[in-house]
């Protein structure tokens, strides 16, 4: 039991909630570690969302409403922390709702799939192939899904496939609080946000964006320059924490 | 299986070890994500052991080759990560090793100390008492270990506990990669630096200090220095990776 006093209680209960799924067999291992590499990196953002990330979240929004075949792609960690902030997003930006695993077995997907459908969302889940020029799990995809996509929004993607995806001419939106991350760096755009804090964003910006703007936010994106200010935001933070 | 060729081989082969070590009941599921938490300082520290972690190292060394009663504190990650390390360091200062668990249960304290006597560890294993001021599992420790100590090497701790020991008047010696956290602002003296490249360094610095050289160094630490520098160290690489 964590001491609901214990001055970090809400990353600690959120660590437990995945920890449970993990020995579900939802998050993997290796999904574990890497939540603790985005925590360390929103503890530099202050755990709050930037005016760069909402620039971003915005721009994520217009590029999926602009979409012909927009695809959301959910691994472990991103069902297991926010199946009805997805659910939400689906249903504001019509997008294609599939599972894709670093470490795949047909035991996970459809674990992540139950849970998916349990939150609201309506999952493509068709016959996976292995379409993605990679040398290991991720390689699978949907030929009819992620394969086919023009704009895909993957929250907490590996350098791997977000690269392949982009070799393929596609336009990736990553949700990633590494900003120096090769995900961060080969996305079309990256939104440097916690996910439970930046798929809202997403959402309400889905509902709210004129025809103008979304085509504005589009054309002028410029994601090197978010990346920059994600940066100068957390070196600003830090280097004043010991004052 | 992580390919080779991928450009975080290392890191993942590090994962991998550790999940494993979590399904034995080793490493806690929490422990994993605090894990994730270290690999991203360590990311900008550029994974080396920077200038100022390296006179922290020697302090280090000069505080424990200088108490009366050294303990170090060993908990599932320390283990899983560092067992023959922390044998060397134990050699070249004396020190008592026990084992203190945040997820405490005699089955894990049992499997924690075996795993630290294959690496050749002398482990202080006495009845454990509720002795510390804490509200949960890590309240436990040793009348004669940890309780007793004048000078607690404690890698990879919480800042409860750390908090706890310098408020019962001990000089506390932190291995922590966040030199925000509260452990690090609270330590006597922090290393900010990665478990396995700081501790064969104060192990070598044991072997080789002169007895002038402790002394110098012990009179002179200033912990806020060393963490002002550690957090240069980092916004400098960090400020500098988009140029």
């Amino acid at each position: 039991m964590i001491p609901p006093d214990h001055p970090r209680y809400r990353s600690l209960v959120v660590r437990e909630h995945l920890a449970k799924c993990a020995q579900q067999g939802i998050v993997s291992w290796e999904g574990l570690t890497a939540h603790g590499r985005g925590e360390a990196f929103d503890y530099l953002l202050g755990e709050r969302t930037t005016d760069s990330a909402r620039v971003a979240e915005r721009t994520a929004a217009a590029m999926l409403l602009s979409a012909q075949h927009p695809v959301i792609s959910i691994n472990g960690n991103t069902a297991a922390l926010a199946a009805p902030e997805i659910a939400a997003l689906q249903r504001a930006c019509h997008a294609i709702v599939e599972v894709n695993l670093f470490h795949r077995t047909e035991e996970r997907v459809k674990h992540i799939e139950d849970l998916l459908r349990d939150a609201g969302v309506d999952v493509f889940s068709g016959k996976a192939e292995r379409l993605l020029a990679l040398s290991h799990d991720r390689a699978w995809c949907r030929r009819e899904g992620m394969y086919t996509a023009d704009v895909v929004l993957v929250p907490l993607e590996d350098g791997d496939r977000c690269e392949a995806l982009v070799a393929m001419g596609k336009k990736v939106i990553a949700i990633d609080l590494n900003p120096l991350s090769r995900t961060a760096k080969t996305a079309t755009l990256t939104v440097v946000d916690e996910l439970t804090r930046a798929l809202p964003e997403i959402t309400r910006a889905c509902t709210e964006l004129t025809k103008i703007e979304q085509e504005h936010l589009v054309t002028s994106l410029d994601n090197h320059y978010l990346l920059r200010e994600a940066i100068r935001e957390m070196t600003t933070r830090f280097c004043h924490a010991m004052d």
